[in-house]
């Protein structure tokens, strides 16, 4: 076992504060990666809050791992000592239902174990995830970062990244359609940053004018401004697909309904159930969807996309003794546009 | 000018009562229809009572016509007197815009006329429906029955039948799939018939635990009682396909959570708005999505498919002077599956 620092919350109530945890040696088909970056995601705030319920404490979040292999077990085939590696929502699952086999892990049957705040496939073995400075994952649940890209912004792409990347290639968003992001948040700026690469026209609907600036320097080519009068009916039946990023509560209809015949709107987010009215679907044949994260195919797919084309996260390096300051800014909106810890600030103290 | 028979609502709040309209001579690209059967469909009583609201008075209702074609423009290429054709819910519509070009009438952005309770395209000739000895309408609006179907029983094809067909075929509904109906009424008996047509396993799920019966004879091969305790949880993740037909107030969510994983729910029916979570589709990767009924192409492919699989409606045939005691039985779900008025019973009077 490997003595590791980390970081934890103990309750639901308290900050979080340095912490020990165990690693295990990395198994016959396990590797142990020295973690480097690990991202702020928004659902880490929610769960060590318990905002979500079943929360397991103490918990180690994190699920936007970038580091580097330094041990690996006997029959590991995949990697090598060194190799630059990322590890995303989730270190396992069943391997056996249809959707494992299928490559969709993210939707196993028997459940997926989470990257934290979960289970191991044994039922009991309790996951810490990346705010820590190691981590023991089997090698099929481990991603190739391409050469050459900054590390500490690709880490947001092992959630925020394949998150928005997932719905915009499942969907089918081609050169030329028009895609609006809804949020510009760090989903909302990664679906930007990637919806653009596939060769969309991208607008930004955002409740805040403020960031109409942010939104174009980000790629996008139109910026809506949702709080002002009267957008709502003159941008009517703009877009072939809509990436709804937005956690609060927001009236869907009024998205839907800026939907072409035919489009699609995707939530990404969960905000508290919405009174969806029949008509916004039938009048024009749209269909609303959801999407969560996406399978670990997919997600090296991500990873090779946007490494050909340059996208990364706009990221607000901290170190880690930062994290609760962060976490009070996140639900301020107050970060352009993902935190990422530097993870050799834990290995200093 | 032709003065013609018909049965009007002359308010909202009075039943339906002998009445005289004049129908015009068709001009180069029109046929007159001497109407032989119409159907009664639920909109019809939502349309005459006002609660859809904007209601035009008086009003003819029916938009489930067959019969005959008695005159024929001089220009008319498509139709020759004799022939047996259909009317659908609309009768015109502008031809130019990329819904119409696309043969999607329904959803002409300037608006379809509908086939009553609505203007012709000059937007201010009312149009008045199939409760009526004859109709004149464009020949690209008219749809051909194919030979040997009992007329009475094709009626309802013209709504019932595509209104269920389009999304089944649309969504790309299969031999094999497992595909629900939820609602036995005029739509859900029509989806039952067509969807197994398709070569589904169809289910049946329906509040009314009496409807097993005949839900089976209609050749649904499962039924489900959602009245009954638990059954959302078993038959969780079962459903490929689910045809919603409902048009009272019910939890999306729970026929949600029936879908298997990529599945997709469609709404024909327009109830009162009703809370969405988005967990339900978020979960699985589920669509929910919305359909109104189909172009005149697609509706002619529905006719051409229920004749080579000898689907027809299920019907009561009554003579118009019963129609507002049939309105009654409708509302009470009195009726299998479909009224269809003996357009010969306006006629003799």
């Amino acid at each position: 076992m490997n003595t590791t620092a980390a970081y934890a919350a103990i309750t639901a109530k308290t900050p979080l504060v340095p912490y020990s945890i165990e690693r295990r040696d990395p198994g016959p088909h396990e590797v142990l990666i020295d973690i480097l970056y690990c991202g702020v995601c928004h659902s880490d705030i929610h769960q060590v809050r318990d905002e979500w319920g079943g929360s397991i404490f103490p918990m180690v979040p994190g699920h936007e791992i970038v580091g580097t292999v330094v041990k690996a077990g006997r029959h590991v085939s995949k990697w090598k000592i060194g190799d630059t590696v990322g590890v995303g929502c989730f270190v396992d699952s069943c391997h056996e239902c249809e959707a494992c086999k299928e490559g969709e892990e993210q939707f196993c049957e028997a459940g997926m174990s989470a990257t934290y705040n979960s289970y191991e496939q044994d039922g009991k073995t309790l996951t810490y995830g990346g705010y820590s400075t190691c981590i023991t994952v089997s090698e099929d649940y481990v991603l190739r970062i391409p050469a050459g890209l900054p590390l500490e912004r690709v880490a947001p792409l092992l959630c925020a990244g394949i998150t928005t990347y997932s719905p915009l290639r499942h969907f089918g968003v081609k050169a030329g359609d028009y895609v609006a992001i809804v949020g510009l948040g760090g989903l909302g700026h990664m679906g930007v940053k990637i919806a653009k690469a596939m060769g969309a026209f991208v607008t930004v609907l955002s409740h805040s004018p403020g960031k109409r600036d942010d939104a174009l320097a980000l790629g996008a080519d139109d910026f809506i401004a949702t709080g002002e009068k009267g957008v709502f009916e003159v941008n009517a039946k703009r877009f072939d697909f809509i990436l709804d990023t937005i956690s609060a509560k927001h009236d869907y209809n009024d998205y839907l309904n800026l939907l072409r015949r035919d489009g699609t709107m995707v939530l990404v987010g969960i905000p508290e159930p919405m009174p969806l009215a029949a008509g916004s679907l039938v009048m024009q044949r749209r269909k609303l969807a959801g999407s969560l994260i996406g399978g670990i195919r997919e997600t090296q797919e991500m990873l090779d996309f946007c490494a050909e084309h340059n996208v990364v996260s706009d990221v607000e390096v901290i170190p880690i003794q930062k994290v609760n300051e962060a976490y009070e800014r996140v639900l301020k909106s107050d970060v352009h546009y993902r935190f990422v810890i530097d993870i050799a600030s834990l290995k200093k103290s």
